[in-house]
């Protein structure tokens, strides 16, 4: 099986991004019998999905699984639905700011992952470390590309599956432990579980992981 | 105009729940021009669908905004979007508990709320009271019946705009302090408030109300 | 009895302050028996503490609750200790910032209130509203302020007793509701309610406020 | 110089207790110059001071480290002040629940850390891990373990320091990442500069580390 896993640079002023971080050590230690790839994507609307999209062409990848940075949340969380919307609270790497636009115009309101969610949550925690299935990818370049992702493999890639996960912050991001984080080798692992659980999950696990609001 | 709000039923072992307080209160002092209809929806997947359905026929509401109790929370969180997930972490109050499955079979991946969302933020603010966008309603009654909603509107019912929107614990539910709480007198201001806003406003406010994840 | 309550002036840049708010609304309506004097305390290292005790004297106050803002806080927390250390954050509102210097040198490492802290945490709880009990000030102006009433109080008061109490925000300091507040009515009825337990109280309930850490 | 770490066993019906874990890990690999001891002590009133009072006499240590689990801090908090206070929101290991009481009768209200706090905060950081200064160790086993140790080291053993040192939950304790965490590996490494700060600091560091509340 091939699979793809993308990573963001920095942005916000930030030095680093522990998606790209975790996506290369992960890179190092492909799970067997899985050929991984990876690429890193720009913090910018449109051109962040213009290289994604030449990304899965190029690797032919089965499974297509980008890593973004959630600043705050404590543990690994796979995305459910991606929502056609770019509301940018912050202007993108080259000052560009949509506020209520579509991702992609005429295109339908969401995406749901393709990847069997509950399946990677629990192989994150079954590698020890906290996971949790997420309703919302926000609004902005991750949510973006998510949706990005799937109206390209729902147009016409039958077979191939995709999602995003959000990744928490590094260790050194929060110096003075104000906010959660994970070290970049932690989400390395959880990453591998997910790509793992991806791989050979066919039908996904029946069991919740829900949230009351 | 006429306008339906709707509130819930306790669950989940509380004796209270602040929408349906909020909802009544509201109902008090309608602003001025508007017509204001209010049903107490059961904590029951597809009962409370039905009821609602049939509240908004009954009503002939142009406006409809259901309200529920987001735990946790600390201000108005005005919902953005509807996804068709039923994924329930609790049973509702008869003991069913679907998981992984749709609100409607067949139906779109989502539906965007039809209020206007950044205006309705805007006017609970101007009022002194804190407020936000949401992205997700969870994928417990709440979504359910949001989406239930949208789902009704947007099935023949051209220029009748519906939405929903989450309130905090009240005060009395959280002894301890440990999560934020809203009383409910400040809670049927902001409804108040949402629904003048929600009258008034033909094309929403151009500004941020985005999250990054 | 006599009851001295006491609030802070704005600081660090906010337009108010919810403590001395909250005290005036509780001045108007004094639990019956009580006669209530309030005095506001200027956010400036020892001036504040000199304004006090100008307070204490004038007012010949039984029991003195000093109250500040806590920012982030769910509830009102009556503060149990105060400790013998000035370490600043931010400058004070004359730009002073003591690092890692004693309130009173030579004084004690703390003073523990002489309320009846876990009374006056049950009494705002029957009126409706969370509280518990805390177990740190802070290093800032609020300990300050603590330490120097129970300093003044334990050298030479018999029969005097004081201590301290921290508000949430006020809604207004929290448009988008990222932080928890409660309305300045909810913090006067609330302090109310723990003047009433400090006066009546002659024996604190033996129940567990604790916290694991 | 000789050193002495101290952990806990598990409370709480946790199996595990991230302390004594990590304490464990930091042991295998001194500092250099530095004679490393431990000592893993109950969860229990009293019987955990006289355990560490034994492990203190017998290592002859110069400088005791005390380690407890602070579950749902998200960094390493080196912890100020110690206070005479127990507590107890849930019994110790053999079911004792003290409320209100003395951690020694007669005992001054507080005594300071004699470790360099602010260096070993910055000792921390320098490491890439995330810490603050903590102003609670809160009123149960650790603040009662930390308060003994204090009185013990000011209690005729002049030119001996001590001080305590809280540490977040472990990944698998919170499998869905609704707490914050950090692993073993990771706490080891800033124990290790934590003692490397304290027995190489003779005065500290002169910077904020404080809390407005």
């Amino acid at each position: 099986m091939r699979v793809l896993l993308t990573g963001f640079e920095p942005f916000g002023g930030s030095a680093v991004n522990p998606s790209w971080q975790a996506v290369r050590l992960a890179e190092a230690a492909p799970p067997e019998g899985v050929s991984l790839t990876t690429a890193l994507l720009p913090v910018l609307f449109h051109d962040a999905i213009a290289r994604l999209r030449a990304a899965v062409e190029e690797s032919g990848a089965d499974v297509v699984i980008c890593v973004g940075q959630a600043g705050g949340r404590a543990g690994m969380t796979v995305e459910r639905v991606a929502v056609n919307l770019d509301d940018a609270r912050i202007p993108d790497n080259k000052g560009v700011q949509p506020v209520d636009e579509p991702v992609v115009a005429g295109g339908p309101a969401a995406y749901f992952s393709t990847l069997p969610v509950k399946a990677c949550v629990a192989a994150v925690r079954d590698a020890g470390l906290p996971a949790s299935v997420s309703h919302t990818a926000g609004t902005y370049l991750c949510n973006h590309v998510f949706y990005g992702l799937m109206h390209h493999l729902e147009s016409g890639r039958p077979g191939r599956r995709g999602g995003f996960v959000h990744v928490p912050y590094l260790p050194e991001q929060v110096p003075d432990g104000d906010k959660p984080s994970m070290p970049a080798r932690s989400v390395a692992e959880a990453l591998t579980a997910i790509v793992s659980a991806a791989v050979t999950t066919t039908e996904d696990l029946k069991e919740t992981g829900g949230a009351l609001h």
